[in-house]
């Protein structure tokens, strides 16, 4: 059973995690992608949607033009697991 | 040069398109879409976003697993364009 991180495990995740942060009032990481044009940011998204189903864990995510906000919680435990982590890390990843 | 929708046109464009109303303090329109999973979701997006690019006229959109909202409206005018109605008529297509 998938568990929600340790405080201090949470906090040094997040530490070595370019440009997420904390959500306010929920437990939850988020980061705002910025790409030149809709074209890069869909690409972002599709190579996202293809990692998302391949962990069968799915993100949060409003797109406009060139913007990428994504949201990360486990809904299960209500809260930040490994599983978000390895899903942030790939969009870092893919976001270059 | 794009031009708004007159209120009439406007109007019996919207009664239309199965779904979509009007954004509340903003000349925009606006559906929720729902899917059996994120799978099928992506699948529409993936769809929409290469009519909106062919087009080059984008959505505003957010996705939590199987649900896509969509947020319609032309910048340069700040209303609801021709443009619009085609990405929406289109999406109701894919949507089956």
């Amino acid at each position: 059973m998938i568990q929600k991180l340790e405080a201090a495990e949470r906090a040094e995740a997040l530490a070595k995690l370019e440009g997420w942060s904390s959500v306010e009032g929920r437990d939850a990481i988020t980061k705002v992608f910025k790409f030149g044009d809709f074209q890069e940011a869909f690409a972002f998204m599709t190579r996202s949607a293809l990692l998302a189903e391949r962990m069968n864990h799915h993100p949060e995510w409003s797109n406009v033009y060139g913007t990428v906000t994504v949201t990360l919680a486990t809904h299960v435990v209500d809260g930040v697991t490994a599983f978000d982590i390895r899903l942030a890390e790939g969009m870092n990843r893919f976001a270059g």
